[in-house]
């Protein structure tokens, strides 16, 4: 998918991962500020700007390092063969350390402080479902197109997380890295840190499902 | 349009059928619950997730299963003799289970209950005319751009949708499938079982007019 | 950019007019009806509606009429020499017919009367430099695009007006069809018929200006 | 990028920087008045817009003058080489009489007075700091897709404006030819005078530090 050098791989899903955690995290403290108490308002204002960075961020990064941003992402490319345990433990190893700078660049940006932890209650099997089913729809979206039309994964991912933001319980975190990261806010994004482990666990289990499903249907044309 | 097994096939019009209900109504319930009482902000947080999560689903299961998702569009193939009898009642039936799969899985990751009757009236000839209108733009859209322009049927569908939610006065159910499933659920998207054969009427009328139209208007190129 | 036969050609512009007069229309009543009185999200309501469908309706019908939908639109092919007198006057006739008919389909699918008479006053030389500037923009941008990059006329044109909707004091009309139509409703996006005939000189003065202006920046890859 | 003649190229820069600016103002005039006082729904009605329309002027411009509308952009290109001081030097001056040209229509549009002075206090390391990333992403997003993938870029910016305007403090100028003319604005998307220079600052280091990054993580394939 990729002839760059594993370094700018790194720094590519270190950047992106980065960049997807500032928007995340900044625009949930800007929704919320200015939505006055509506909370509808605010996720509107967190989701539009977390679709669209997706979709810049996969066109940027994606020929570089193939854009998971998403230890998830790593994980199913690993089970299929398709990445080496070494770079992919190096993947997740980047994917968090740029998640949180960018957790910390958004609390500069908005004049907070530099460190805090989440204070977000997300718990139950509700919520646990919601993870596991959003992570399964997001892995299946990716595998499907990268053998039969990889162009169209930035606006397929992008489109994704604008609906998984309101389809399900959780508000689709469907990523480990960006669980690590916002359990490290205390704004409308964040998660409180007790919280995070259920939520990556609900994550691995749908995307390991997913690699199952693409191979049963769509098996054919890869 | 595709050389998938049928099998592989009925799974990607279940699977898809699932995820698009799971949208419609998750989103719904998550609209209703943070608006605040302000119906136009549910409604919004219902038709992004719902036009957005419709282009991934037709870009993910397309080449598998034509991403028909729909009886009403299945019936439109028919007619048009390009879908035989045996699979055309094949999709149906697994759009249908599909449908009622996405409602429930919508229900338990909201902590409601996962059976439930609809409750919300939609009747009067204003709203099947509105069923009418909207089944039939979209199969229109659908025919006109199959032959055409196939890419662009995952845009232009999920874009159409994202218009018809507010243009018509239904806001454009325009599929049986959906229509059944949402008779299945006591939330925003929901339907008073009574009121869905009359919807289901109106959409097949729709699909009808609009294959005998694509058939005059867009006659020479196909 | 079109070999379709002419009766064809004019089903398809008095078709795709009535779609997006219905949609206008249709969403302006949803928008307001359930925002609340809080105008910016009727607006809202209005915008993303009409900007979607006319991606869609440009997709669909492009290929057979050239997708005007827009007397000022068959003006500036008019000028260039593009489409002859004749054909140039009968799109005019189907798009205001077509425009008419959708205006009708939108009050009847909300159970409102079919006939009316537009109340909304919007008059004023802000408003009348606002249609101007619209239309201006309209033009330019079809014009600019149609001899270098046609495919992307359906995106461009749809985000236009999404813009235009809300950087004009008028909220662009920019089209003597869509004028003329929206003076027969007395809802949301209606305007008093009275005000009508200024705003549509002001836009057919922005299309000449378009002409004109694409003839200098855009000459040589034409 | 472009054969254009230079004139062209300059005449496109100044109307390209006139309708971005018209459209930030103007759209932030329309939604600060309709909104009701809630100042999400303000910059929902800011942002949609702004996006929107720079897809549109990319889109339609890009092939005459390479759609810089931006002495940042101008100056990434001219370190790299791509353009020349001269015209790089014309560039900058047709964009910053361009913006505020636009900046003048909108405020006719609405009836306001033509020339005014921004009174919006915008200032601080957290906004200085957003400025920075929020340019620093731009330019890098630019350049990035500039050499593999430029059909890209118009979504691409206008996606990634759509969510800088929310994931930063200071909804993302990030462009020096809009800071100033944003200074001469006394409404919703206005600036202080005397706060715009080290916005500007900040703007040239981000783009600075872009140009750097680029060289480093996407050497190969340029």
């Amino acid at each position: 998918m990729t002839d760059a050098a594993m370094p700018q791989r790194l720094a590519a899903e270190a950047l992106g991962t980065a960049f997807l955690l500032a928007t995340v995290v900044g625009s949930g403290i800007m929704g919320e500020t200015l939505a006055g108490g509506n909370v509808a308002l605010a996720l509107l204002g967190n989701t539009l700007p977390t679709g669209a960075i997706l979709i810049v961020l996969i066109l940027v990064f994606g020929p570089v390092s193939g854009a998971h941003f998403n230890p998830a992402v790593t994980l199913a490319f690993l089970i299929r063969g398709e990445i080496g345990g070494g770079p992919a433990a190096a993947y997740v190893v980047v994917q968090i350390v740029g998640g949180i700078a960018g957790v910390l660049v958004a609390h500069l940006m908005f004049d907070l402080a530099a460190f805090q932890a989440g204070t977000v209650l997300r718990t139950g099997s509700g919520q646990w479902l919601g993870e596991l089913v959003a992570t399964f729809g997001l892995v299946l979206t990716i595998l499907a197109l990268v053998g039969r039309n990889p162009s169209a994964i930035p606006f397929a991912v992008g489109l994704y997380i604008t609906a998984a933001y309101w389809f399900t319980s959780s508000t689709s975190f469907a990523n480990p890295a960006v669980t690590i990261a916002r359990s490290l806010t205390d704004t409308f994004s964040g998660i409180a840190p007790q919280h995070a482990p259920a939520f990556i666990l609900a994550q691995l289990i749908g995307a390991v499902c997913a690699v199952a499903v693409v191979r049963g249907v769509f098996a054919k044309a890869q």
